[in-house]
């Protein structure tokens, strides 16, 4: 393991997808850091201190210093930290493009998801899967159009696009084991569904995924309180 | 003016906040660039093409190929295009903090203000008034903590966080016109109602800001077309 060490602390969550980023970032990197789980439902001096705006995870503390949101730490860590190659691309069209997808994978997918998830009403849900679709569609015309026979979005090795969607990548899973729904289908969206596979079957990955049943287990416990939070507020 | 030339041509709508970052990081900059407005009631084909997924503008077309997505611009003509001194701050830690500031000014500010200014219902615009009080306090706090005593986010002279935040400025001063509302209050938020007088007072700036008595005129416009909207939709 290079860089990091006793410098490095990761405030996460293991279920959090943007969380997820920066663990997948620092392993496929092979930097060393110590990860701290955050209590969510019951917020670290640490956590309150280092990310005062949001109070979310995952914050990056290096050298003492936080550094916040998941985007700017994943380029943080690509820019500062020795590691296995840059995740970003050298060439600066090339990183302006990543940029592009990973700002759509944030601003169309992460919200599509959500609302897909945990809408307010039945209809609210349909639309979100709706809008998951749409964006899976382009993200497949992406990988088509951009990265031409090479497994991942930067190229033959996973790159910056690679990790910002891989965080989602164990949620997909969860979905599909819970749900039935192939975010991912191999029919319809093949490209995407053989990039799914080659990035879980990558070691530096697998090391940071989450476990998907206990993920299951969760979003079951999620939709349950939130369903008697429903009723509670229907009575 | 340096850079860019013929090989680089921006399409843009004047009134548009986001366009605006694009136009003002040239300006700052000292770049010159074809600008080409566009009809957004009536998109050009060089627009579809050129941002198929969005199908918005900012796009900054350099030496044929796209650039979508205001903050991905921004970034790319700061690491391409010669000209005055960076944007964003060459210090990779301080570099997260601003690129964290752009974002929060993306994701509160800018959606606040959206909510504020083009809300369903009054009690939906008066939440968005709520957030973007509490944003700009936010920021308020930033500009204090982060830049000490310095006119800019940037420092002694204007950068990344100053560009993105710059381009609501129009807006800022054209609710100021059209309903008395001071974002930028002098009492409340002193240091940011200083830094919107230094950042317009540059030559940089003001030859690159559209007109806020035009602004004022097609926000008019905009509100009585969505308030014909809402009366035909409800008869």
């Amino acid at each position: 393991m290079a860089g990091g060490g006793d410098d490095l602390k990761l405030l996460a969550m293991w279920a959090s997808p943007v969380a997820l980023r920066v663990r997948l970032a620092l392993s496929i990197k092979g930097i060393s850091y110590e990860y701290v789980e955050q209590d969510l439902r019951n917020k670290s001096d640490l956590l309150l201190q280092s990310n005062p705006v949001h109070k979310k995870v995952p914050v990056l503390i290096h050298g003492g210093k936080p550094i916040c949101e998941s985007l700017v730490i994943v380029q943080y860590i690509d820019e500062v930290l020795s590691g296995a190659g840059p995740l970003l691309p050298t060439d600066p069209y090339e990183r302006a493009v990543a940029r592009f997808w990973a700002a759509f994978i944030d601003d169309k997918l992460m919200k599509a998801n959500y609302q897909a998830s945990w809408g307010k009403t039945e209809e609210d849900k349909s639309e979100g899967m709706k809008l998951m679709s749409e964006a899976v569609e382009t993200l497949e015309g992406a990988l088509r159009d951009c990265c031409k026979g090479k497994s991942f979005f930067g190229g033959a090795n996973p790159g910056y696009v690679d990790v910002v969607l891989g965080g989602i990548l164990p949620w997909v899973r969860a979905m599909e084991a819970l749900l039935g729904i192939k975010t991912f289908d191999p029919v319809t969206t093949p490209l995407l569904a053989a990039w799914a596979d080659s990035f879980d079957a990558l070691d530096t990955v697998e090391a940071a995924m989450p476990d998907v049943g206990r993920l299951v287990e969760f979003a079951m416990n999620l939709q349950s309180a939130a369903a008697a939070e429903a009723a509670t507020a229907a009575n």
